[in-house]
């Protein structure tokens, strides 16, 4: 029925059937074995999916498996990395473990790798240690004023820079090696001991754990930017590679880096630089101290790190729409893990499969089939950089950008069980609160998902009042990367999270180690699987609600809103010092008050319709409005050494600023270098934006 | 009504009603005086085509003026540029007229502009004399075999190289200035008398004409790529502009050419450097010969050309669809002329008026109202690179990228009056067929445009046998440049044009010069406006069309038989060369393959579709497929050097071959230099192009 709206009782009926021992059994199937992309186990996740995408009672209409031969980075099995300690004769002092201590049978699995940084290089590093804090440009240039960093070898904590920076950031000046460790004052508050602290005794990170990691800076296979990686495409050379780490480098657990650290000669580090170890930080002599056994030693990286090209496969299924066949509304999680990965990404797998599960049968019963298209993805390859799902981008570039009308992102569905987190578009945020104030929290029968989500992240709205703060998705953090920066679709990335009173753990302690097991998430994460089961209901009712409505529910009123805080910022930051530089603001006033005028402007026209007795195509005319209004946001030339990025309101930025990230870091680098060329860049990405935005008020005008 | 299609009774009105008395008032009237970009003529003009759209018996719904600020460049009316011939104590023996003969009023107007090569920098530049031929590299290498060209000016002809190349070219060499004059064989078909011979007398350009011209490589204004040219937008500096003369460069008449090209020293330049003079070409010593009067003389050049950023007009009129109002088909031509310009661009502007006219009282009178929206654009500063329209493009990128159906391009709608010559898109072939059966060719009741235009130039299709020739659209020759290069969007240019047996002319004669006049166009190019009335009904007709059709009139299959073309050529060109570089053309061909069965499955659809009871959803989705199928040719990373240049079938390519023009200039370049890294790029276009074919079917295929 082309004039059918969303049927709340098919959304009741949705919310009751989603189950905890569903989710729990998938999320068991999916954590039988480690699943690190192109495994063996790998591929058995790829079969489980297809099978139940292919369930004559429970799939879908069509389900597939499509690979792409991307370029991974992994450890020599038979040569592992090492990572020790030789003194001047070259005898070893010290080995760092090469393997985390088993405390279950999932972590003596052979099949478990050894922790590594993905895309490092192989190659050997010796030399003086050093501690150098998050490893920042502003940490080595402190340490390079007391130490002549060339030769050193540095060891950095996570957390403040990104992992492959860490390690470009140390080549600038003269390091020859990385060593990576995971401080328990960042992830354990504190905690360190095995024996009655960390698992299994509780979620904390045990002192063996490692955090493994892609260190590469571009999202998508590295050896094909903007193009699919088939067989025969065209490849760069693995050496014309940019944005990883041009040195050895290596992660270990804290329980080698207390060993290491605490036995640094130099200079006492700074207060910030102070981790959680029950010692002083220092410096490093570079070194380490004379009373140390380790005196006159040097810290020796091997690592043997191997490039391959191999098949990564993501697996796709669809329900056909019955209206609008040709609009999409895409749904996607990885499937590829580090270890058993049973929090990333499986979590979010046992929900995507309970949503499929619980949808495929009512589309199979004949109970069900929604008005426009919806497509399933489990992406491969996430973790070395989000491949699958930038692949498929690529492949269906422009398929996807005239079709697709949302992306619902859920990657680790349940980071602890406190409060839902969302990061959307702020356009979306009316469907989010919709959908949310359906669902009961976690283990509660009169407080909903919304009302306990606006105890723990709230803001005052000017249209609004307090609310939920939906976040923005300014990041490449998960699969919404592509959607949202290359493709400028309206996405949605959400979890279920901590409570950040109880917690300063900078993400769950287990990610990425090999204690990321069910039995993990099980005991400590989601016991009762309540909060899976609360975000398999919100992302599953917002998916309806993206399929189902007859007008879609977005917003641009509250993308208004952000794009007038953002200005404000900008106005506040950046104003006095543009209008010196003879550089005016006001064209870009403007097209803010552009945009909220049209948004209001087309608010009115869908308030005041008749939405029964309009006709299909005049429906469509708003939805394409609402659906397309943040293509216009995209340029494919504004930010030439960001891969991907092309959305000129979300891109990422290292100005720390929340504004337009254009701006923002052009201004840093004007205010930094003075230079004339750096401050017409200032001009030309405030011109980006100020015509990005009237674009997308363009898009929102009456149609001629 | 939904489900009304194009009304033939209402093709039939339009055709009967499209009068020649109103084309030769039409041209009257724009005609008057000069209207180059942003004179006073060019704002008479504006008014002229808002006051006819805004008409309240015979208008458009809505007519604006639309501004943009763009960087042009004239000579100093103060301070006319000069060229002379000046002997070893400076006296001047020789000076270049400055302005054309008068043979009537319109020449003597003190708004004729003197001839000057655009963007051409000021300057004096002095030196010996040599001939260049057409200014094209291989010319330039050829000469310097045995002339030191360093210091020395260049005269070349018009021909075989862009004007501003001859510049940029020259430069290249040590060439320190450059003239340009139109020999007579290549436009006068060898007569040189304007006693007998030339206008007044013929269509032949008298031998004082000088051809203007822009002389920028790139198209749109030079200072704001990829942004509206706004007050406040960010301009580079013109400093840094590229592609325009870095040389002073000046055009000059045959009369003069003559004189200068006699009197030159130095060996007999080659057969195929002769042009239609009455004595031998040569070299040059550099210089003149002993036995002339300018023995030992320099050629001089004095130009004073000045950059201005001014104010140029767009003037834009709708009419409002009454059923898919946020679709347009667009219809456009530039109205600004360098002097009178009857032929270019009046006599497609005199089409569009009539065109208007006829479609406006239909509207006005209640008769009619499209099915789509028709945009009508008159666009301004074409004449200094296709300004007007790319701003317009780039203001409105993603607007007119999701909505537009179709653009028509009539810029010089009678270059003669022998046949219809179209330039499209293959997939529009179709739709120019049908409707130029249905109009009668000038001056006869019996033959059609369609049955005049086969016999002038034809092919034979594997799907069609002999058919007329439909040219594409590679180069950016007039306004239709960003909307086939930037936006993807399907295009026609089309015009009458000559009997090419009947003269070799290189462009109608008068073109560009003092002599493109009222009295020229309506005496030797199309008496009794009769070619006119065949452009305006064809146009108009397609127009109608596009935007009534309840399916558009695309055919895909046609599209596939111009993939197919490219590729055979493609493999016979290159398959065993890349071979032995181990690259394969396999990808390609499966790539053009698949297009081919999706363009068949996409009509089979099509064919059997019962349209009168197809729900307005599902033509939409056809039609959308139809309609956004081209976009995915789009790679705004593909051609870095190349402004606006996206659409990887149809960008323009260096290598005369009629191939994929990205694989065919990669593999020139690669067969020159023989670097594997020049190797590598093939293979990068390769996978583009097979990448982007790929793309354009999935956009055929069942949507989901
Ligand atoms: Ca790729
Ligand atoms: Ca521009
Ligand atoms: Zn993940
Ligand atoms: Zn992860
Ligand atoms: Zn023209
Ligand atoms: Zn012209």
């Amino acid at each position: 029925d082309v004039s059918k709206d969303v049927d709340e009782n098919l959304i009741k009926q949705f919310l009751s059937e989603v189950d905890t021992v569903q989710l729990q059994e998938n999320l068991r199937e999916l954590t039988k074995v480690p699943h690190m992309a192109t495994s063996q186990g790998d591929e058995q996740t790829v079969q489980f999916v297809l099978k139940r995408w292919q369930d004559p009672e429970s799939g879908l209409d069509k389900a597939w498996q499509q690979e792409y031969k991307v370029y991974l980075s992994f450890p020599n099995p038979n040569n592992p990395n090492k990572v020790t300690v030789v003194n001047p004769s070259n005898s070893v002092l010290f080995t760092v473990r090469e393997r985390e201590k088993p405390y279950t049978p999932d972590q003596e699995d052979p099949e478990v790798v050894q922790p590594f940084a993905a895309y490092s290089p192989p190659g050997n590093a010796v030399g003086k240690l050093v501690y150098a804090n998050q490893g920042k440009p502003s940490d080595y240039h402190l340490l390079n004023q007391t130490i002549d960093l060339r030769g050193t070898i540095a060891i950095t904590r996570y957390g403040g820079a990104g992992r492959g920076a860490k390690a470009i950031n140390a080549a600038a000046f003269g390091v020859v090696g990385v060593l990576v460790y995971t401080d328990p004052l960042d992830i354990n508050d504190g905690f360190m001991s095995d024996t009655n602290e960390t698992y299994p005794h509780s979620w904390y990170l045990p002192p063996t754990g490692v955090e493994r990691g892609s260190y590469n800076k571009d999202f998508g296979d590295l050896l094909t930017p903007y193009l699919a990686a088939k067989e025969d495409t065209y490849r760069i050379s693995p050496e014309d590679i940019t944005g990883i780490p041009p040195i050895p480098t290596q992660p270990i657990g804290f329980e080698d880096a207390y060993r290491l650290i605490c036995e640094l000669d130099g200079k006492k580090a700074p207060d910030e630089w102070q981790g959680g170890f029950n010692c002083t930080y220092n410096f490093g002599g570079p070194g380490f101290k004379p009373t140390s056994s380790f005196n006159n030693s040097d810290v020796k990286l091997e690592i043997f790190n191997q490039g391959k090209i191999l098949n990564s496969s993501n697996v796709m299924g669809v329900i056909r729409g019955s209206v609008e066949p040709d609009r999409y509304v895409i749904y996607g999680n990885h499937r590829d893990s580090w270890v058993h990965g049973a929090i990333d990404p499986s979590s979010g797998t046992a929900v995507m499969l309970e949503i499929t599960r619980v949808l495929g049968r009512m589309v199979k019963q004949g109970k069900w089939r929604p008005r426009r298209s919806i497509i399933f993805g489990s992406w491969g390859a996430e973790e070395f950089g989000l491949i699958g799902s930038a692949e498929y981008t690529e492949e269906y570039f422009t398929k996807l950008s005239e079709r697709t009308v949302g992306y619902i992102n859920v990657d680790i569905s349940v980071f602890a069980n406190a409060t839902l987190s969302a990061s959307a578009m702020p356009s979306m945020q009316s469907v989010i609160f919709k959908a949310t104030k359906q669902v009961s929290a976690p283990g509660s029968d009169s407080t909903s998902v919304y009302d306990n989500w606006i105890r723990y992240s709230n803001r005052t709205s000017p249209a609004h009042g307090v609310i939920p703060r939906v976040r923005y998705l300014n990041g490449a953090g998960s699969d919404y990367a592509a959607f949202v920066h290359y493709l400028g679709i309206a996405s949605i990335d959400m979890s279920y999270t901590y409570d950040r009173s109880k917690t300063n753990a900078r993400i769950y302690p287990a990610y990425h180690t090999a204690y990321d097991t069910f039995d993990y998430a099980s005991k400590f994460i989601d016991p009762g699987f309540v909060s899976h089961q609360a975000v398999g209901r919100s992302a599953g009712n917002i998916l309806i609600r993206l399929a189902d409505s007859l007008l879609l529910p977005f917003n641009c009123n509250d993308y208004a809103e952000s794009l007038e805080d953002y200005l404000n910022t900008a106005v506040t930051l950046y104003e006095a010092q543009l209008k010196a530089k003879n550089i005016s603001m006001e064209p870009l006033k403007n097209a803010v008050a552009n945009f909220r005028r049209a948004a209001e402007q087309l608010d009115k026209v869908i308030q005041s319709s008749d939405l029964a007795n309009e006709t299909p195509l005049n429906i469509r005319k708003i939805n394409d409005q609402l659906m397309l209004m943040d293509r216009a946001f995209l340029n494919p030339l504004a930010f030439p050494d960001e891969y991907g990025f092309r959305h000129v309101i979300w891109a990422s930025s290292s100005s720390g600023k929340a504004t337009f990230p254009g701006i923002a870091d052009a201004f840093a680098q004007a205010e930094s270098s003075g230079s004339s060329t750096d401050w017409n860049k200032v001009h030309y990405h405030l011109s980006v934006v100020t015509q990005a935005i009237e674009g997308a008020a363009d898009m929102l005008n009456e149609v001629i």
